[in-house]
């Protein structure tokens, strides 16, 4: 009740461990939104609880991209047991406004690693894209409208799918100069692009 | 059957630890609501349990302040383990009145640390305001009926978050005058607020 | 099916530890009904079961009522661990019959206290209110209505929360002649009342 209808297309300040930005497409245009991860407490067996009124889509993206980060971790950082030993909370602001779809799931999984090594991520970079189980990046809808509201939120870089790149390549050359691309086809792809090189 | 519709508009005598006046915002009018949390038993892993007739959103709001309040005493109290090692129930009387929304985010995240740090809150204070995981303050609807029933029920200052700001300057001047309002835009300032530097 | 419709108004020919009237109000009037409770096994960690067709508010509201008085229990006889070391049952009867709202809240308390402590309580007395979490007592409705069947049923004293006196007052003489009344504010009048001080 009373809650504005979308998050505001607005950088974080500072950007924690644990926050990535991800791009929402609605019937009304594109938008920002924020993944937030939080360690809620030590455990046997790490687990994710989630909240931020996810339909069913988007909460079985969460949990694929939690599998997909316990995985990618434990072949990147064999010795970081962060994952299964926390419990960790998973959370898209706004609270009231409903969210659903496989489209952050690069996102999410980003959010989870950087919360699970400690690294703080470059707050000017934005990406969108399905996730699946053994890290295929697969294409997303609204790319313009995503990019839009990246560009109006200050985003100096994105992060796309591969399947995407006709969809980019249509957008007005005033939007690609001032903007960098990255287009990922394996979360791979993005890991590169986000923490660079180990 | 029979309840009054709202909570009355009425400062509890004592505020005891664990007790923090709200505002609710609904189709008739703004009103107060209280949020009582109280230890039930210690446990091995703290937990946090919760009535009150929430809907949905209301009852994640309370999760995403659940693991706020955790993180922000382990940072403010590292030695505090109370939420640790307790199970707490939070309520919203009254029990037959329907609830929902994320605008007692701060709120309930407030009543869980005073508990936890067993510190009572001043009892002509209220607030409101959504929490994000990581503690960003959002904005919420009804600020000029909140601020009215706060007045009414003897309230001196509200806290609210920074991006209402504008309509706190559209109310009455006669209203401004005779109530202190503190901005917040993460849940830091509230803090310093409500319990003041450490 | 086939059950009475409404509780018998009849006072237990005996009332053990465990047991307290409470009185409840429908569209066809007031009624008497019994908050029963029962221990039913020993545990690590006690716990609260309840039968008895209860709605969703009254459900919270049993569950609020453990809370209390566990709470109460602890603070007025910390040696006494009962509720913390027992699997305790609640129901209302009549099995068949659905029974919502918050307004059975301190006869719950009560029917907990008594098993907890193992005091029987006096017969002829009847009582209602909601209590929240931090043990105060909240009005509810049809005090004439429930006041009338306390009557039929032979009850000689009620308890009733201090919002509804002026219910009590628009009372018939003849009938408050011939009732005794407490009021409370919190649950520690309704105590004081139903085990006097200690």
């Amino acid at each position: 009740i009373g809650a504005p209808l979308f998050p505001k297309d607005k950088i974080f300040e500072t950007t924690p461990e644990g926050v990535v930005m991800g791009l929402a497409w609605t019937s009304l245009g594109g938008s920002t939104l924020f993944i937030e991860c939080l360690q809620v407490s030590t455990a046997e067996k790490g687990n994710l609880q989630m909240t931020g009124k996810m339909g069913e889509v988007m909460k079985e993206s969460a949990e694929i991209s939690y599998s997909v980060a316990r995985k990618f971790l434990s072949r990147a950082s064999p010795e970081n047991n962060f994952l299964e030993k926390n419990i960790v909370h998973l959370h898209i602001p706004e609270g009231a406004v409903p969210k659903d779809g496989p489209s952050a799931g690069i996102t999410m999984v980003t959010a989870l690693l950087s919360l699970a090594m400690n690294k703080k991520i470059e707050k000017k970079l934005a990406m969108t894209g399905e996730v699946t189980l053994t890290g295929k990046v697969l294409p997303v809808g609204g790319i313009k409208e995503k990019v839009l509201a990246a560009q109006r939120a200050g985003v100096e870089q994105v992060i796309i799918p591969i399947d995407n790149k006709r969809d980019w390549e249509e957008l007005d050359e005033q939007i690609k100069e001032n903007m960098h691309v990255s287009f990922a086809s394996t979360y791979d792809d993005v890991y590169q692009t986000v923490f660079g090189s180990n």
